[in-house]
């Protein structure tokens, strides 16, 4: 199992926050700090959705209060996580470009202002992402109290533009080689889908061909990847070795395959939310098996809910002691960071009644409390915890190809994949069985158990892969589709 | 309390329905005003949807038909409340001006012939409206059978289309003075939504910045009071003094603020109907007590449904009696007026199975017997109730800008403004503690206890006008949002 | 009742499947065709979905593997019916010429891929048609293998584009003959309707006037009975006497009038598919009797399921036995013919779960031997059946006018025509009365007893004619709408 180190890092557990100076006077800054230091913060979170502040107009960058804000941390002993601020396309640019916006399943134009208004394919869109990027690189990169970056946010959107079109079919040309190798391969035989020459292919637009559904989706995986790349490329050069790139992932999302994009990543991370109701360890234990087996590493938790989140139907608070709970578990679960989302409650905006640790007068809720709690056992327990590693006898193998193809044509309304995946995997973590959840085509060595949850997509190395594992007399548990 | 007279009118309870003698042989209307005459029917409501009778082509009118029937009506002792007829444009005018029609939230232009079909904000809409409305005020301002006005019909549409785009970027920039000073106001420093010219700000389509949307909301109103207004211009010279012109609301509809929508009327009037279930006399009572608060005024009840609807899943008719329980109730609650709509079930259209006096066939139905008795009752006890006013010593607010705000955010499914709001009026009505619903910023000279039930949006007048009524010994209770 | 001939055919009873050999290597036919023959089936159903196949580019046809394919079926004792491919028009044809596809409600051309993706008025679409059907009859209009060929494939799309918004508007030109009439019958001063021009009339999105939804129905009957009539001119001259033309219908699919669609056909043929949940005799004899009412003659059922679908909620597997009892039920409520649909389960495709007879792998599935055994049956019996006639003392009337015109306005969302009129149908089968299901205008003279369930649209000849069923004897039942 070559590269795969679980190790515990040696200095120290994060706990935190994601804080918006930009949002706030400059002259608060500081008593929000004092507070943050107060609650035995020792990270902080920054700059995404901040490229309004940051690049206000364009190719005019203003970096200086970014600047100031890590040194004023830093001050008080607080490390910054940068994001790049990707997911937030500024007003000023989509109006000079409004071909940067993608167009939706419908065939509209998304509209400006809520997030993720650009088309991951975008040449224009590259073009001045590179350009801030880049200059964030030059000039944070070496700053030493910038201990990590996060790029963009939670990447969930598909374009069907007529670029995206194209480039979708190039995908394919490059792929199959021939139209009749496709033809071949997705059976367009059937239903008289037989395609002669490349630019006859749409983007899938609800139900459609199999074939062509699962390339889409391994073609907006390859988009986004290529889009995380180009940014991680204009950071990299500018980093000293100890400073890691991540994505904040969505745990069961499947927008894309998850594991082709932690590919570029140094570390993986991911935004977890109880939302409605409250926490369950088995279904959260399996969400931090699942992020750990992205890069086979522990993570971070680079967002979690301080009390209560505002887009469920019933956004009840936690439970006193819950979150202290969760942040424990989530750390004998390979965690290395819990950072709340977000700091203090904002003047306005989508998300203004979301949970947070100060009210939007700016004094800390309850909640404020538990954190500080959490922040103190963190601080007295991370020498102990210091070099440990998660070890696992058991892995379930998980492929997003499977997935989506299950999920086209379930056959019964309440065959779910995940919940599939998860009835084996509660009843032996119900017995603290330890248990890792990792790619199907993953290494299987060190595994005693290996179970393979309705894995309905077999090509010739994967299943080779698996005769081999139970040759060398490990145990196979297939079930079915 | 300036300019509030809420004494019973001296002359009569006015009883009546909706007539549309546009869609039959003028040989019938005898034999329908005969039918109305025994039915006791003291006036009617004419001309809504009859464009097409009154302008059947361009600038080529036809008010004679029209001035024939209210002559019938007044012969038989039946006074005639008249109503631009400008919720239903005719497909002429459509035909040579398509870019009338509105778009909708998903950028269609809506399509002819569901009623309300046009852009409120349209130049060229104005125009023809203008020109229609004048002169049917400048014909029939002086007749002394027509003793009110009704403006359009139900406001109730939203058009998306560039031009109101534009407007509504005219509507801020009036508003704010500079895009900096909205950026501050809406906190677009969120999620990077800062504006840097006009044009950027788009119209919310779906959920979007609170701020942007509330002022969304405003424009609306802005721009269906100006509609109104332009009508109001065209009729106001041409009629006597003692006529008064109204628009018919939809009780706890809230596409615009309809305090502001009233300031241009003389009186409210509303469209009540049951739809499915029964009469409750507390929800009933709510509204009319909020339609009495829109004017601070007795009200006209000028729609109300005879046995039952025809758009609601189920279509029950009321119980024998119902009726007159509910004419009797909102006389109670101040009505001045009961209108049936409509009198008799049509040939053909979209409303062909709702409640009427007449079946198909031109002969009475059941119901026709109750509203008999009604209007028997009615004028038997005119003399009584006359100069009778309704006084209330406690008072709800009611805040549009509260409402739309929390139904955008509402944080539990089950959280509802108007329900909260109820919950409160209730327990009070059902000990027959009279209330007033008002505006939160109404004058509250009057009461000895004011409810503020959710009142969420709170500028620092509206902060001062509640502290002065405490001040004075005033009781207010301020409930959780 | 002229030109009605209910016996039984003389020859057999037909069972197969349908059967694509254009998805499959030639070298596997003769494979499939010895498990055809032990199988005991003596029919197939081809060409549906293979325009790809038969005409690879334009105007170059290849109807030799077609040709073949039949011919070592026939060899085998296996009569063929060929379907008209065109409810699945090649990329090429959709490449070259994108206006064929038709625009769904809300404006969008609607994607290739997915069948039916064609407007049923577009000129160059019939172009096509004509010459590939055309080519299709003289190739092998003359094959005496060949006993049946059915036209496109369960018509059942609408198209709302600018061209079909024009022949609508001279569809009603034709009928009304003058605005004004259209104006008159279809009530139009409602709601300030009325139409000055032709041009100013829409195809109706969502509600609207119930007068021109209703002619919408009747336009779009008219269109697919036009675009069927097409096919049939191009094949009948090519076919000897004994050759039929079919198409296969959804039992209660209500997309246009079925009886105006039946009369060009020599035979109905229906696709009888359970879905979820099981086998109910009554339900599925009400829908026997509603095809065999089409044309008043024995049907083919021609598509039914082997075992399961693919495309409900629940997609459960009949019971064992469960075949047999609806072979041999459909066979006493009048079909000559039971085709599985289809023969092996597909490499991939929209409908790749379906149940088959043969899996992916094309070895027989358990319900092959259910087959096998209906099939012996068949043969065993066939003699016995031969010359035998269904007749009935009770007909059940049915009415799309009638259906439409209710379920746009049902007043209560529980009312549904086909459930109300299985309310009378249900009671009088389960004590083994035998029923006809037939048009409201069909001839009365056989019958004792006619129930007319919500008969609403009732013109003179109708009335006429259910009056003179009366006054000659007979007992007529009508119910509420």
């Amino acid at each position: 199992m070559d590269a795969m180190d679980t190790s515990r890092p040696k200095d120290k557990l994060h706990i935190g926050c994601a804080y918006y100076p930009e949002q706030w006077p400059e002259a608060r800054w500081k008593e929000d700090i004092r507070l943050m230091q107060e609650a035995g913060f020792n990270t902080v979170r920054l700059g995404d959705f901040a490229w309004s502040a940051l690049e206000p107009a364009a190719k005019v960058y203003d970096f200086n209060w970014l600047e100031r804000a890590i040194s004023a941390l830093s001050e008080a002993g607080i490390e910054s996580v940068l994001c790049t601020p990707t997911a937030g396309p500024p007003a000023w640019l989509i109006s000079q470009n409004p071909d940067i916006l993608p167009v939706d399943e419908n065939g509209r134009r998304v509209q400006f202002g809520n997030r993720y208004h650009y088309c991951v394919n975008s040449p224009e869109f590259h073009e001045v992402v590179r350009n801030l990027v880049g200059g964030m690189g030059a000039h944070f990169g070496s700053n030493p109290h910038v201990i990590g970056w996060q790029i963009d946010n939670e990447f969930n959107r598909y374009c069907y533009c007529p670029r995206c079109t194209r480039l979708f079919q190039e995908f394919l040309a490059k792929k199959y080689g021939s139209v009749e190798q496709l033809n071949l391969h997705w059976t367009t035989a059937y239903w008289s889908q037989t395609y002669n020459s490349w630019d006859q292919i749409p983007l899938p637009i609800g139900p459609h061909n199999p074939g062509l559904m699962l390339e889409f989706k391994h073609f907006m995986t390859l988009s986004y990847k290529r889009f995380q790349q180009l940014q991680i490329d204009q950071l990299r050069p500018h980093l000293n070795e100890r400073v890691w790139i991540t994505h904040n992932f969505m745990d069961w999302h499947d927008g894309y395959d998850h594991y082709a994009m932690s590919e570029g990543l140094d570390i993986a991370s991911w935004d977890w939310y109880v939302g409605m109701g409250n926490h369950d360890y088995l279904t959260s234990g399996a969400a931090h098996d699942l992020v750990r087996g992205y890069k086979r590493q522990n993570f971070w938790l680079i967002e979690t809910q301080p009390g209560h989140v505002n887009w469920k139907p019933v956004n009840n608070a936690l439970n006193k002691g819950e979150a202290r709970k969760m942040a424990w578990h989530a750390v004998g679960h390979g965690a290395d960071a819990v950072l709340f989302w977000q700091w203090r409650s904002p003047l306005n905006g989508q998300e203004q009644y979301h949970g947070t640790l100060l009210d939007t007068a700016g004094a800390p809720r309850l909640f404020y409390s538990e954190a500080q709690q959490i922040a103190s056992e963190f601080s007295g327990l991370s020498e102990v915890i210091a070099g440990s590693k998660i070890s696992a006898d058991v892995a379930l193998l998980n492929c997003y190809d499977s997935r989506w193809a299950i999920q086209w044509q379930p056959h019964h309304k309440d065959f779910d994949y995940v919940q599939h995946l998860l009835s084996y995997y509660r009843p032996l973590a119900a017995q603290n069985i330890a248990m890792d959840i990792i790619s199907a085509d993953a290494s299987l060595d060190d595994y005693k158990l290996v179970i393979a949850p309705a894995l309905l997509i077999l090509k010739e190395p994967r299943v080779t892969h698996l005769k081999t594992f139970v040759e060398n007399g490990g145990h196979l548990v297939i079930t079915l589709r």
